[in-house]
């Protein structure tokens, strides 16, 4: 199980969700104001509820097990607009604000940046700030 | 195992996709001209491999276990224009024409018809066509 124990009585909406069998659905973060699909990644029951109590998105980080309060150490929070389930109740979209205008680790807009092209992977969107910058260098 | 037997030599940029413990990766799909995110389903590197050959949307059906060519019964197969890939290299991004201009089952625009409102799930998008004029009733 990568989902995190969360004890609490959770409302209706949440059960709603067609959650899978690591708890998990994925989530995908769209700019409210320009369309732009910023990056896609997954949420657990808390935090789901936490992103809708809260008002800016908080995923579950799969690699580290952890609640992952987006922009915490970057500053490039996402201020949610809108809160979307799809017909399979499996894949909820936020349609955010995101600060900062850089949605990516790499220091892009969005995690969307390559593009097939001639049967290879391309980087088709510039870097915006140094990941260094961003997070301090090591 | 979900994924479908494929003994084909895949091309480097399919073996560059990290696909999950079941052969597979989620798959967006993006109005490529108004922005609107229309669903999102999963493939498999055969599904991806011949979207890339034949130029509309092939998904990895999970609940049929098959390829899934989207539009084959409905006729809105989704054209695509790009394709993207995230900076984990395990979500596709498809930006595609959407022929008739219904992309889900329900014979709305997009699946992601329903929006978190006072605590409840409510549609606002409205259905354009009756499924059952779709695919036909039973």
């Amino acid at each position: 199980m990568q989902n995190s124990s969360d004890n609490v009585d959770n409302p209706d909406w949440i059960e709603a969700v067609r959650w899978n069998d690591d708890g998990l659905v994925p989530a995908i973060a769209q700019d409210a104001a320009t369309g732009d699909i910023l990056m896609m990644a997954w949420m657990n029951r808390k935090s789901l509820r936490l992103t809708a109590e809260e008002g800016h998105a908080i995923y579950w980080s799969r690699s580290r097990s952890k609640l992952w309060r987006k922009g915490e150490t970057s500053g490039h929070q996402q201020i949610v607009k809108d809160i979307r389930l799809d017909c399979d109740e499996d894949v909820i979209l936020l349609k955010v604000e995101q600060k900062g205008g850089i949605a990516c680790h790499t220091g892009r807009r969005s995690c969307f940046y390559r593009t097939l092209k001639d049967g290879q992977w391309t980087s088709v969107e510039p870097v915006l700030k140094d990941p260094d910058a961003i997070y301090g260098s090591k």
